[in-house]
């Protein structure tokens, strides 16, 4: 098994998988302004990401009005309560974590799903969902590019989308899927926030691999 | 604005953006074996993904076994057809193009959502389809890391989930969400294949991003 002839050189390989490993899902940011120029290739690496069907069913929502950024703070808050009273036995832990960084960000934007989405059928015939997945591609891109610009980035998925739409003026059928806290930080967390407040453990990757069949799972199934 | 002091060098963010702007979503395949190791690192860049309440709600099915790669193809040519006919006046066109590498490529791979999501309610109360987001985004950062390891990636989602499920042993709950056909590739499209083949256009970024609402779109809200 010669490497493929179509392999980056391996200090550019090395530099993807850092961007992955050091990626980071931000709640602490300092109030600086993100360069115009770096928010313009964030928002092409994006674009640039799979869609089912070629749909580009992502549209990004700039929210530059002071006003605007509170009124989606309030509405993050309200979810953020309702949220912990759902969690029931884990309300106090949770209420304890820092869940978004709305009001510190340096830039903050709302990505939607389009409206009119119905007519692409294209790979979503069975799957209508696959629409997201696209603009959760879109939004990985972001992140990664965000990393390696060394900028933070948190999404936050704190709210009710319905009050989110009236709010943004959003058509009948877009639906608001993320509120992108983004900007400089003081430092990315060594690891994952969640883990570091032991909200929850990074699980085995070797239990989530399994072989022809969902009940198979053996020890011996390891790739390695 | 100075650049941020977490930022990676110049060279590395040149291949984070280069991965992006490479990637493309493949169909053509040589039949070459995957190396079980990058295969391993491929994986976990995958579990370094993002995700909702860090429930980490991926699941791989690696399917070794040939009678049962021939019967994903065939799952996936019934869904063609039906697709084909739904899309109507587009079915000739659909028709034509190529939608998948399963029986060609050197790892075929199925990414399903775990059972037993509902009790994680951390940022999926109001939007519980974020747990497909976070599946999303694991298969984005594999896309990636492949893409600089010069392998190709096609996500097919052209199936039955249910008819998956049954074929893959699936407990109730579970549903797969991609089949992966990942592997060595001759070249990589120059431009996404369903741009090349005309079935869509690139979009013009401008006209997805909008300024603290959605009706107030103009010329001048560009970024630039």
């Amino acid at each position: 098994m010669s490497p493929s002839p179509n392999r980056f050189s391996d200090l550019e390989i090395d530099a993807v998988y850092r961007a992955i490993a050091e990626r980071r899902d931000m709640r602490h940011f300092k109030p600086d302004p993100i360069d115009p120029e770096t928010l313009q290739k964030l928002l092409l690496a994006a674009h640039h990401a799979p869609s089912v069907g070629f749909m580009q069913p992502w549209r990004f929502i700039r929210i530059s009005d002071k006003t605007l950024r509170h009124k989606l703070h309030q509405l993050v808050e309200e979810e953020r309560i309702n949220t912990a009273q759902a969690l029931k036995q884990r309300e106090d832990d949770f209420m304890k974590l820092k869940v978004e960084g709305i009001l510190e960000c340096g830039e903050l934007m709302v990505v939607a799903l389009m409206n009119d989405r119905e007519k692409h059928i294209f790979g979503r015939r069975t799957l209508p969902e696959m629409d997201l997945a696209s603009v959760a591609c879109a939004i990985q891109n972001l992140w990664l590019a965000a990393r390696a610009e060394g900028l933070g980035m948190g999404w936050v998925s704190l709210f009710d989308p319905e009050k989110l739409a009236t709010l943004l003026n959003m058509p009948t059928g877009a639906k608001a899927v993320a509120i992108l806290c983004l900007g400089h930080v003081e430092a990315f967390y060594p690891r994952p926030m969640l883990e570091e407040e032991n909200w929850a453990k990074r699980q085995n990757l070797d239990d989530l691999i399994y072989d022809n069949s969902w009940s198979d799972k053996k020890e011996e199934n390891k790739i390695t």
